[in-house]
Order: structure tokens, then sequence, then C-alpha cells
């Protein structure tokens, strides 16, 4: 087992009716808030107003930014921090999904520290301080409502990078399993597919973590008994709120302990797809992984044996990969470019995207062949 | 699930050497401290040696309480936070296992809040505040070390009495699994079973929780898988780091997630036990267990059966029972009193005390007709 730190500063609160805290915690940080929100969809099913109510509660003032995009932008960033220092912001409360709530971690740290958002992002700065950060969690995916990451696109730099500071975890998490009770379809299914593949970034991790392996497969199978039931009764309490706190346990910490990082190959490929077609994170990586599986399935044939064993009761490498696509398949996620109207036209296009911005893996480093490889049995 | 919050403020720096951060952390906290351990064995193996040297390197101004029982009194706690009070400390570190950072903890509450120490354990005073927490582990068991638990006996009232704050999560905890390579066989399988019956208390909780449930079966799965090795090779790093940080993953909050509480009962009886006889706490579990699963088996059965799936691969209630006593047998932990030499003749003492504390479940209340049959079952 490796050395490490287990910590993580969040108070997250889940369950039925939360929100109706977050005015008096709001209050404990101040009165100026800069309310963070992306397209409007909080508008439409209520939550907007929940929050309100809570801001009007402790007489807050707030100042609101939004239009966050679902991959979100530096510029959006940006933009959000020059009207939080203007207006002297106390505390941001991000109400949305991991999109929201990383954009308003980076404006956090890009007003405390009075820098452009992309000096972090890219570790030329190291911030030193932040605004305080409250989430309204709206959507179970990423798990940025308990952990110190985020993730931002920039279309003049062509990039799409995740940054890691302590400062990031929020202070608070509002988590009412009801605020995910709309989401469709596919977003439910991406954001599963989402939770599994983080739990699997840090599953081929460096280091040998045993609590830990046994604590990503609890997670992967707490996610795929709830899919088909939470995908057939999107209302279902229960269902919600089992999805919720999996795609939270997926990357607060726990699945890391003991290991010195996790591979996040997988993922850098997806942000890459994401960059190219502005496609949703949670389809990339249904279509990353598999591919990033058959690319290591002669080199790391044991660690795949393994993980297949404890979640589909296989000894065969081959096997884990089909029943995973399988399980992706169910949940109607994309397991090829194609099926994302991605052709193999663009072939050329995306592998030289992989190839300029050298997608890899902390552990399992990836050569311009593997590059090439990859995106081939993405097609 | 049933409404939850989730935070832990316990910085836990695990592996190797990590006592050398000691002391610039307690540097955060001010020089006067009051080192609190033990009966001395942290004297014989090098820790003690260890503590001191990262203290004399930040100039701490040291008072010293030592004397802690495996059982531990609230007349030391007295004592140590008089000592506390009148050197006006800053910081206290405690060095030991369960007994010593719980002893630590309450003394912390007596010096912040001036108060009796027994007005907390028994609800009537709530602390409004404490002295900062440092702990550093040598025996991996209770999970002390990352929870806002304590546990202490009065033979003046004749009590063994478990108390719970949020006030009392150490600030930082070390747990380097080196420093437990001395424990002696019979206190490492106490531990395993300690850890083992604190994973259980949750799994019979109020509330369906059931990724907590598979985080219980992960751990409990762990702990058994490397008992045996630990028992067998006890100063081999792997397996004493597996046993420590499953330890702490077992009662730090993860395996308590979507529950209104543990059910606890089997640790009501223990510390009846231990009162009277001055019973190791663990060995009292490993007594207490198979004998209150006994008397839950047609009341739960469905329950047990689902536990006895996950870890033996058996559906029926008597097989898990018997299971979970051949593994306990198996590190030699004691199943039935005899074994600790408290024969039948003690069978109406053992029956008064339970009976006159009244020793409860919070989940599976129990009558004076259980408590007896209990107590028969023990025997």
């Amino acid at each position: 087992m490796e050395n490490f730190t287990a910590y993580n500063p969040t108070k997250l609160h889940f369950g039925k009716n939360v929100i109706d805290k977050l005015g008096e915690t709001i209050n404990e940080y101040g009165k100026r808030v800069l309310l963070i929100y992306g397209k409007g969809s909080i508008q439409k099913n209520g939550i907007y107003d929940k929050v309100i109510q809570q801001l009007n509660l402790v007489q807050a003032e707030v100042t609101e930014y939004y239009g966050i995009k679902s991959n979100p932008l530096v510029d959006d960033v940006s933009r959000a921090a020059q009207l939080g220092k203007l207006n002297h912001i106390d505390v941001i409360v991000a109400v949305g999904g991991g999109s929201v709530i990383d954009s308003a971690k980076i404006t956090a740290l890009s007003i405390a520290n009075n820098t452009d958002p992309w000096a972090f992002m890219t570790y030329k700065v190291k911030p030193i301080k932040t605004v305080p950060v409250i989430a309204v969690l709206t959507l179970a995916a990423t798990g940025t409502e308990m952990n110190g990451a985020a993730v931002l696109q920039n279309h003049k730099t062509g990039e799409k990078r995740g940054f890691v500071s302590t400062l990031m975890y929020p202070q608070h998490s509002f988590l009412d399993p009801e605020f995910t009770f709309s989401v469709p379809k596919n977003y439910t299914a991406y954001g599963i597919a989402d939770l599994i593949a983080h739990s699997l970034e840090a599953y081929f991790g460096e280091g040998d973590a045993t609590l830990s392996d046994r604590f990503v497969e609890a997670i992967i199978k707490e996610a795929m008994e709830v899919a088909p039931l939470v995908l057939e009764k999107p209302t279902n309490y229960d269902y919600r709120s089992r999805i919720m706190w999996a795609a939270t346990t997926a990357l607060n910490g726990l699945t890391s302990h003991g290991r010195k990082y996790g591979d996040w190959g997988v993922h850098d490929i997806g942000h890459n797809l994401s960059f190219l077609y502005d496609t949703a994170h949670g389809a990339t990586l249904s279509i990353a992984y598999p591919a990033w599986l058959k690319l290591h399935k002669d080199r790391i044939p044991e660690r795949i044996a393994k993980l297949g064993n404890q979640l589909f009761g296989t000894n065969t490498v081959d096997e884990t990969i089909t029943h995973l696509e399988k399980f992706f398949k169910s949940i109607e996620c994309p397991i090829k470019l194609s099926e994302i109207n991605i052709g193999k036209e663009k072939k050329n296009e995306i592998i030289n995207q992989m190839i300029q911005t050298q997608i890899n893996g902390l552990v399992y480093k990836l050569t311009d062949e593997d590059r090439t490889k990859i995106v081939e049995l993405m097609l």
C-alpha cells in the first residue's frame, strides 16, 4: 500500500429537502452571493425557485452568472470571475451538474487570487486561497460535489484540461435525489458511465490497494444493479438516491486511498473527443473504456480478469470487455463513435488530435502507435 | 435511503514514517502539549522516542499523563484534564490505541468546557468547544482515529458508556502500520474482531443503504482475508497496513451513510462484560456477536442470510453463524465465555448486570427475557 492522506473537508448534506438548510449555510459566509448555473433547466424544474427562496430568506445580495455549457468553457469562468470581483462576493453558490460546479470552483480561485483562470488549469500559477463554494447538485455523475477537481476547455488553446487543488473542495454540497428526477434518460445513463469510469481509473491506478479495489467493485456493482431500474423509473427516489451516492463515492477519495494516483488515460481520450465534437462526457467514456481495455488486454490481463471476476463472474479478459460493452449498450450508452455519428472519415482528425495533445495515462503510458490503435478501436 | 450528512474533518496521514510530520503539525496549534499514553509499551517499542523527538523539534513544552488502562477509566480522564488545565495546554497528543485516544478526546472536552468528564458521557452537559487532539495510532481496532466517538467506564456508577460528538474528531491522525508490528497476536486478533463488529453494527442498523452494505461486506472480506496472514507474519508491512486501514474505514462514517444509526446492541453487551471482568473489548465482541445472531435468527433471517451469502457464499442463517464462529476460532478469538474462564457460576451475576443496565440495541430492542437468553447463549 502506498502512503496516503485521507482528508475530505466537504460537508455533504444528502436527502429529501436538504435544500431547506441552504439559506442558513450561505449566511455563515456572507450576504454577497454569486449564483452560477447552466442553460436554464433549473428554471423549468423548479430548483431555481427553491434556491432563490433560500437566498431571500437570509436577504442575500445575489449576482447571477448563467449559461455554463455542458462542456464548460474557460471564457465563461473568466466572465463569472469578473462579475464576482466587481460585486465583492463572499460566497459562490453553484446550482447544476459537474460543468457548473467545476466552473464555480475555478471562478472562486480566479476571484480570490485575482488571476486568469487558465493559469491555474495549466499549473502555471498555484492558487493560495479561494472564495467558498457551496454546491447544489442536479446531476449524478462527476463527483465534483465532494472533491477538489475541475475540468474546463479552452477553444483558444485547443484543449480540455483537468486541475486538482485541495482548495477546491466545496465547503458544503446539497444533494437531494429529487433534484435529479427530471434528468433525461441519456444523461442519466452518461452519469452512470462516468461514475463507472471514475471507479475504473482508480482501479487501474498505481499501487496495490486491496480495500480500495473492493470499494471500486462495490460502487460499480451498485451502479450496474440500479442502472436499469432508474432508467425505467426515473422518479423513483430510492433508485435516484442510490445512483447519486454511488457517483459521489466514485470520486471522493475512497477508491484512491493506498494508491499513488489513478490512470486517467481514458478520461484524457474522452476530453479530446468532447473538445472536438462537443460530445457528452459520459458518452466519450463508454466509447473509450472498451477500446482502452482492448489495447491493454495482453499487457495487464490479470488485472482486467480480476475485475471481470468480481463484476461479471468471468475469468477471461475478452469476456470482461464484452460484458462491459453489453452493460453500456443495455443502458443505451454508445460503445463506438459511429453510434454518435462520428464516422470513419474523421479517423485522421481524431488521431491527429490525440497525438497533438499527447493523450496519456499516468500509469499506462501510450505511444503514438497506441493512440492510433485506440482511435481505430473506437471507430 | 435515510437522509444523512457525510462529513469527516479528520486529516489522516497513513503510511511509512508519517510521524516525521508530527512536529510541524503540532506546531500549528501551539507549544504547550499534553501527551497522553498508556502503560508504557510505547517506551519499549521505540514509538515514545520518535514522538518525543518530534516534540523536541518544535520546542514543545510537554506535560505527560500516562497509565490509561485498556478499558479506560473516567478517573484517569479527570486527572489528565486537571493536569491539562493547570498547564494551559494548547493541544493534546494521544499515542496509543482506542483507550488512549478516547481518553484524550474526553479530556479535551473536559478542559475546554471546564466540565466534569462524566457529565458529557451521560449526555447531561453538551460540550460547545474542544482542545485540538492529534492521534498517533498504535493499534488497529476501534476506528477512533477518524471518528467522533469515545467510550469510558466509571466504577462509581458501575457503567461503561459511549459518547459521540462532532467536536471529538481528531484534527490529525498519524497511522504508520509499522507502529503496530509489536502488537501481540491476541490483541491483533481482538482488533480484527472489533472492526468486524463495527461493520456488523452498521449492517444491522436502521435504514436501507445498499451501497453502505456493500462497503460493510468489502471491509469484512478484506479483514477475513488478511487475518490469518497478519497473525502468521506480524511484521509484514502490507498485511499490517491492510488491517489498519480496514479498521479505520469500519467506523469512520463510510458504512453508515444512508442509515439513521447502527444497532450497537452487541457493543452494549460487550461493554458490560468488560466492565464486570476487565475483558478485552474485541474478545467480548467475538463472544457476543454469535449469541446476538442466534437470538435474532428467526427474527431477521433474510438480513442475516444476505450477509452470509456475501461473506461465506451460504444462504442459510445457521451456516452464516457457524462460519462466523469458525472464523473467530481460527484467529483464536473466544466465542464462549468459558474460553476466557468465565464459568456458568457467573450466569446470574452477568444476567443481573445486563438487566440492571438494560442493555439494548438502537434498532433491535431487547426484553429482559432476551437479555437472559443472550447470556445463556454466551456461556
